[in-house]
C-alpha cells in the first residue's frame, strides 16, 4: 500500500480501490470464489449455482432526481446479481442510522426499497438496524446483500473466459447520468432541465437479453464508470478493447455539467446501465431486443473486443484520434452510491 | 411510532427496536420469510433449505479484551446462521471506513476476520468498501451477511413451533461478559483481572448439540441479553418461561462492573452464548455433551418452558421471590456490537 491512511480514493472504484482490495482484502480472504472478483460471488450447490453479492450505500444527498438511497440500494444489488446471470431472489438490509434522523424519512426510504424490490421481484427477507450517536454517521447508510439463482447457461459467465476477439460491446443507453444527477443535486446547480439518475433494476432487461443468447460477459458500470469497467474487463487478458466515442451517448445536460465541473463522463457512475459483451453474430438481434425494452431504448454498440493491444482499452475519439483508457487514481465523486 | 426521530434506543434490541421493526420495516417489507423474525431468514430451494442473515457491526472500541470488530463481525453472523440450524458456508463483508483510518488497523481487522472465518469454516466470498469523509463515520463499520445450509432436521426450527411445556432451557455458560468487556474497555476501568468478551463462533458447539437431538429452539442472546431473548421467545405464545436466577452464571468481575455501572446482567449482550430449548428427556445428555466442548464447559440448565403464565417470562430469584421479566425501553449500551 502506498498510503498509510485510508483516503477517499480508496472507495472510488479506481486505482486506489484496486490497490486496497489486492493488498488487504484479497491477500487475507483469498479463496476461489472471491478471487474471480466479480460483483457477485458464484458458488455451486447440489442442484445448481448461486450468486451472492453485497454493497453498502452511503449516497449523499439521500433523495435526488430519479431516485433515492432506498431505490438505489435495492437496484444496485439486484443489478450485481443480474450481471452474474442470476435471477435475483432474496435481499437483506443492514441500516446504520444517525441518532436524530427523522422517522418519516426512514419510512420514505423503506417504502422506496419495498417498491423497487416488488418491481424487481426480489424478497427482503432479513435485516438489521444499528443506531449511532449524532456525528458518528451522516444520516443513514444502507447495506444490501443479495442472493440469486444462476441460470444454467450463465455458469462461469463472471470468469470472463467466454470473451473472444470480434465480440461486440453493447450498452443500454447514455452514460454518466447517475453521477451527474448526484453532483447537480448536491451542488444545487441551477439548470433548465434537472438531470435524472438512471437508477433502475436491470434484471428484466437482462432476462430479455438471455432469450437472445450469445452473452459472453456482463457488468454494470457503476463507480468508476464505463472506462473503469472496460479496464477491469481487459486487464491481464489476451484480448484488448476498442471503444467508439461517437457511439457512446451522453445526454446534453450531463455533458454540460461534466464540462462545468471538469469530469470525464467515461469515468462517471451509472446505476441503470449494463455493458454486454456479445458474440458478433448475435449483436444485431441483441440490439433490437434491448431496444424494445423501456430500459434499453437507447442501446448502442459502443465497441468491440480486439486481438490487438491485449490487456488494453483504446478509445477511438470523435475527432479521429485514439487514446488509451486507464484507471483513474483518487476519488472524483465521493459518496456517489 | 411514539417518536418522530430515531433515537439510540431504536438500535438497542429492546422495546424501541421492536417498535421500529414492527412499525416501519415489517409494515413495508412484509413477506413469509421476514415475518418469522428469526435472526436468519430461512427459505426453500429445490434441494433443501438455506438460511440468510445480515448484521452491521459498529462496536466501539474496535479492539477489546477477548476480541475485536473483525472477529465479532464473523462470529456474530456465523452464530445467527448456526442457531437457525444451518451450517455456515459463505460470508460477505461490507466496509464503511472513515477517511484517515490507518491501513495497519484495517489490516489487523481483516486478519482477525480471516482467522475467525477459517476457524468457523466459512468462506468470505464477496465484499464492498465505501470510504466516507472524516466525521461521517466513527473509524469503521462492518456489515457481514451470511448464507448457510439448513440441516434437514432443523427445518422450521426458527418458527419456534416445536417448543413444549416441560422443555428445558440451557445456556452454555456465564452471561453479560461481552457487554461488560466493552464497557470496561470503553471506560478504561481499573480492574484487577480484565473482563474478556465471550465473542466466539458457536457453530461447532451447536453441531455437537445436533448430534444429541431434541433441540426445539435456539437463539444467541446478543443485544438485549438473555432477558430480551427470553421475552421474544415467549411473546404471544401459549407457553411461558421460567428462569432460575441461581443457575444463571455471572462472573465475579462482570457482576462487580454491573453493580458499579448500574446494569442488570440479564439485559447485557453476549457474543458467544446460545440459549437452547431442549426436550426434557434429552436435557441431561445435552448438558453432558455441551460440557465436553471448550465453549460449553460451564453449561447449565437455567429454566424451563411452562404451561402456566403463557406469553410471560418469570424469574425465580435467589432470595426466593419471583419477578416478571420484560423488555427494556431505550438504550443501555450503545455500539456494543
Amino acid at each position: 500500500m502506498k498510503s498509510n491512511l485510508i483516503m477517499l480514493g480508496h472507495g472510488s472504484g479506481g486505482a486506489m480501490s484496486h490497490e486496497l482490495i489486492q493488498h488487504v482484502f484479497v491477500k487475507y480472504f483469498s479463496n476461489p470464489e472471491l478471487n474471480i472478483m466479480g460483483d457477485s460471488a458464484v458458488f455451486a450447490t447440489d442442484q445448481g449455482y448461486m450468486a451472492f453479492t453485497t454493497d453498502t450505500f452511503v449516497v449523499s444527498p439521500l433523495f435526488f432526481p430519479g431516485g433515492d438511497i432506498g431505490k438505489l440500494a435495492v437496484a444496485g444489488t439486484v443489478n450485481d446479481l443480474a450481471v452474474a446471470g442470476a435471477i435475483p431472489k432474496y435481499l437483506s438490509t443492514g441500516f446504520v442510522i444517525e441518532e436524530g434522523f427523522p422517522v418519516s424519512l426512514l419510512e420514505k426510504i423503506v417504502i422506496s426499497m419495498s417498491d423497487e424490490a416488488a418491481k424487481a421481484g426480489i424478497s427482503i427477507v432479513t435485516g438489521d438496524t444499528k443506531v449511532v450517536a449524532k456525528g458518528q454517521c451522516d444520516q443513514i447508510y444502507i447495506n444490501t446483500s443479495g442472493i440469486g439463482l444462476v441460470r444454467q447457461e450463465a455458469y462461469q459467465l463472471t470468469h470472463g473466459n467466454r470473451i473472444r476477439p470480434g465480440d461486440k460491446i453493447i450498452i443500454n443507453g447514455s452514460i454518466a447520468d447517475h453521477g451527474m444527477a448526484i453532483m447537480s443535486a448536491r451542488n444545487q446547480l441551477q439548470i433548465k432541465a434537472p438531470i435524472l439518475s438512471d437508477c433502475a433494476s436491470l434484471n428484466d432487461l437482462i432476462h430479455q437479453a438471455f432469450q437472445v443468447g450469445g452473452i459472453h460477459f456482463m457488468r454494470d458500470p457503476t463507480r468508476g464508470g464505463l472506462a473503469t469497467t472496460a479496464v477491469e474487463i481487459a486487464e491481464n487478458k489476451d484480448f484488448g478493447i476498442e471503444l467508439y466515442e461517437q457511439d457512446i451517448a451522453v445526454n446534453d445536460g450531463v455533458r454540460g455539467i461534466c464540462e462545468i465541473l471538469g469530469f470525464d463522463p467515461l469515468y462517471v457512475a451509472n446505476e441503470g446501465k449494463v455493458v454486454l459483451i456479445v458474440a458478433a453474430e448475435k449483436a444485431d438481434l441483441m440490439l433490437a431486443t434491448l431496444k424494445k425494452h423501456a430500459l434499453g431504448k437507447e442501446s448502442t454498440i459502443i465497441g468491440e473486443i480486439t486481438a490487438s493491444h491485449p490487456g488494453r482499452v483504446w478509445l477511438q475519439t470523435v475527432i479521429g484520434g485514439a487514446r488509451i483508457i486507464d484507471r483513474i487514481t483518487g476519488e472524483l465523486l465521493p459518496r456517489i452510491c
